[in-house]
């Protein structure tokens, strides 16, 4: 881990999952990915390898439509031995109530208008979960950990980033002292929070910025792990497939 | 995690690898699983899925071998987001300069007996690798931080156990005071130190224990982290297919 390296980070957003493919409000539910996102993960590791990035160390969420996707990409990369960190942080923003609902069928029930309003408003939450209903974090041991004010019911993509940025800040910035080369395997609204901090775009401005799935964003970035140039200039638009955008 | 819960060590030697299949000696190369492994590695996750067990955390070394088998079994028991340490001091005992060699070309060339000896006498080691080698472990980025004396040519079982158990009294044991599930993925070498430090096992004796690969060995732990009855006991043998034990 010469200190000549340029330090550099990588984005990826997991490749498409299978509630991507059916078009439903997917948020904190935990779905695999669907056989195109495996093959979009494979891609991001071959990418990756041929652009010569070796990483030291990668963070993902704990859903597993990320955690798949970085190791099919590392196992590409021949990388599988890195250290790698998950954080509940990373996680997708939650969608509340509406997680399992088919967006069209939602927008049938309550209007175009509002099912945009919460996709695409920076800081609308959605409706919210209740305590007992099943998909409440709080039951699922991988959140036994958090403290009770932690478990969303629902966020907008103000809350998402509101708890991404203390990640970034206390574990991710501290890591590049050891490392110059990190991975961040997350979801499309984590991404946006990291590229809102790292750009400064303004809040209108970052619900229109869509991150497509299974594409590593190359940031080289300086000994204040601050961009050299425009991190959204560097990442690549997706044609819109059914779906695939979950925000 | 409630610590009403019976605390429970989880060990599982890799599935069998190509080079276990080929019938080499293997130590650090890192191969990756036969199909034969690839399809152990997912039994185990069923068997321990079926148990019941749900892990806390997960440890492995840094071969490939042992990471997809922990990957395989995390995703059959749907515990892809547990936390995961990998350390070198979990690999494979080092091979030295029969690593690559075919076992029974090596007793061609050498005599049955001093194969025998490398592979079943405590304290004697392979032939050294010298550092110009492309096999010495220097030369790969994921022993980097190794201090140089760290950094083995060829070691022993007793040196392989002497470079393990600092790993389970400053890592492994201490992870138990907020986990009761603890899963360690690693070689037969590495296994037979825990077992012998557990079962506290002479010299001569852990020589002859066979660990089979891709079966998980469950052992109760009591506060102090010592095993509540013999963990031999609950070893099951294997039909010794061709190649299968390494040492």
């Amino acid at each position: 881990m010469s200190n000549s390296l340029q330090k550099t980070l990588v984005l990826l957003r997991h490749g498409q999952s299978t509630w991507n493919l059916q078009n439903r409000f997917t948020g904190w539910t935990d779905v695999g990915l669907s056989e195109q996102g495996h093959a979009e993960a494979i891609e991001s590791g071959r990418r990756l390898a041929t652009a010569g990035l070796r990483f030291d160390i990668a963070f993902t969420s704990v859903l597993k439509r990320a955690i798949k996707t970085l190791w099919l990409a590392l196992e590409e990369m021949d990388q599988m031995w890195i250290p790698v960190r998950r954080s509940w942080r990373l996680n997708e923003r939650h969608y509340g109530a509406l997680q399992g609902e088919f967006k069209d069928e939602m927008a049938e029930r309550v209007g175009k208008e509002l099912v945009q309003r919460w996709r695409r408003c920076f800081d609308v939450r959605p409706p919210s979960l209740t305590e007992d209903d099943t998909r409440f974090p709080g039951r699922d041991p991988r959140y036994a950990k958090l403290r009770h004010e932690q478990l969303p019911l629902g966020e907008s993509l103000k809350d998402t980033i509101e708890r991404v940025l203390p990640y970034w800040h206390k574990t991710i910035v501290p890591a590049f002292g050891s490392a110059n080369r990190v991975l961040i395997v997350a979801h499309g609204n984590t991404l946006r929070a990291l590229v809102k901090h790292l750009d400064q775009v303004s809040d209108d401005e970052i619900t229109n910025l869509n991150i497509p799935t299974g594409v590593p964003i190359i940031i080289p970035v300086n000994g204040a792990i601050q961009p050299i140039k425009s991190v959204r200039e560097g990442i690549p638009a997706q044609l819109e497939k059914c779906g695939d955008i979950e925000p």
